[in-house]
């Protein structure tokens, strides 16, 4: 027995999401068929929306429905530091540490050779006009501690170097709370060469 | 009906382990007894020989059975350098992370008010004499990032500062291939607050 081809499509279309596989997918196609038609249709007009309306901040270049987003066009933020963010969520992570006042550039991605992923798929060139607005003092580079993070910050730092701009890369060691006996070698071996001077 | 003594007695004294309580006590005596009375002799002579012939390294304080444990004993090791860590599984995890290569202290415990344990309870008096031994120029401070590891560490820098030794603090922030995404905000806080400025 086959399935409708409508429904063949619908199961191979939801595996576009990422971490969805085959049986993931047909569970969830049923699920939106047989129990919540409603729910799929909110996806459909969600999509749809997404779709048309979303576009990237010009400042920062974050998803938003306005050409700046709210961050963006908030003028108590500081305006003379840039954080540099890999995708939208790490902007999220930082706003709900509640440790920067400044403002983001979201790359939307990081470098990456083996995806075929270079500078300007992740938007450096947008990068370097924001941050040469002459308003902007220090960048501090928070991308992850990956290895494409870290190409990624290293390629930003050589770039904004020579302007005169400090450039910052946020801090690697132990966690807080963290106890020695159960932290991973290599991050118990960073905080060790990055060690500082107490006075 | 009640437990004969010695088996009452047994199960009160398996629960001086870390985190064993009345049921689990129960269990391992009746393990032991009933399916391995050979591995119980052994656990006896284990406990004798430690009770015996363990005592702490001289120089560094850790358990040895020797005067000089074979870490201190090791001319290879850099003599001017000394990482003060709380226990033994601490010294290592460092060993482990293969990035220091000079000489340890092991305090035996942290600063704890609440559980009545001082200066005196974690060596410090001992620590002091070492760490002046003419030799030493940098004491690594590798205590926990909890709160008790941080009051100990804190102590530690205020008696060593006014020595004329440097002091350090290995150091906090995003493990190593750390992403943004899946740390905690504290974490990440500090993260931020202790970025390093590139060059």
């Amino acid at each position: 027995m086959k399935n409708p081809p409508a429904l063949d499509q619908l199961i191979s279309s939801l595996k576009v999401l990422p971490g969805v596989g085959p049986k993931t997918a047909q569970r969830m196609a049923f699920h939106l068929l047989q129990r919540d038609k409603a729910g799929a249709e909110k996806l459909v007009r969600a999509l749809e929306r997404a779709l048309t309306h979303l576009t990237h901040c010009e400042r920062c270049n974050t998803f938003s429905e306005t050409p700046l987003c709210s961050l963006c066009a908030d003028e108590e933020r500081k305006q003379h530091q840039l954080c540099v963010v890999e995708m939208p969520a790490d902007l999220i992570m930082l706003e709900q540490a509640k440790c920067f006042e400044g403002l983001y550039f979201v790359l939307m991605g990081r470098i990456s050779p083996m995806d075929n992923v270079g500078p300007k798929e992740v938007n450096l060139d947008k990068l370097m006009v924001r941050a040469l607005d002459g308003k902007v003092e220090e960048v501090v580079i928070a991308t992850n501690f990956t290895a494409e993070g870290e190409v990624t910050a290293h390629m930003i730092a050589e770039l904004l170097k020579d302007k005169g701009l400090k450039v910052s890369r946020i801090a690697r060691g132990m966690p807080v709370g963290g106890e020695l006996e159960y932290v991973d070698p290599v991050t118990l071996a960073q905080a060790v060469y990055e060690r500082r001077e107490l006075d």
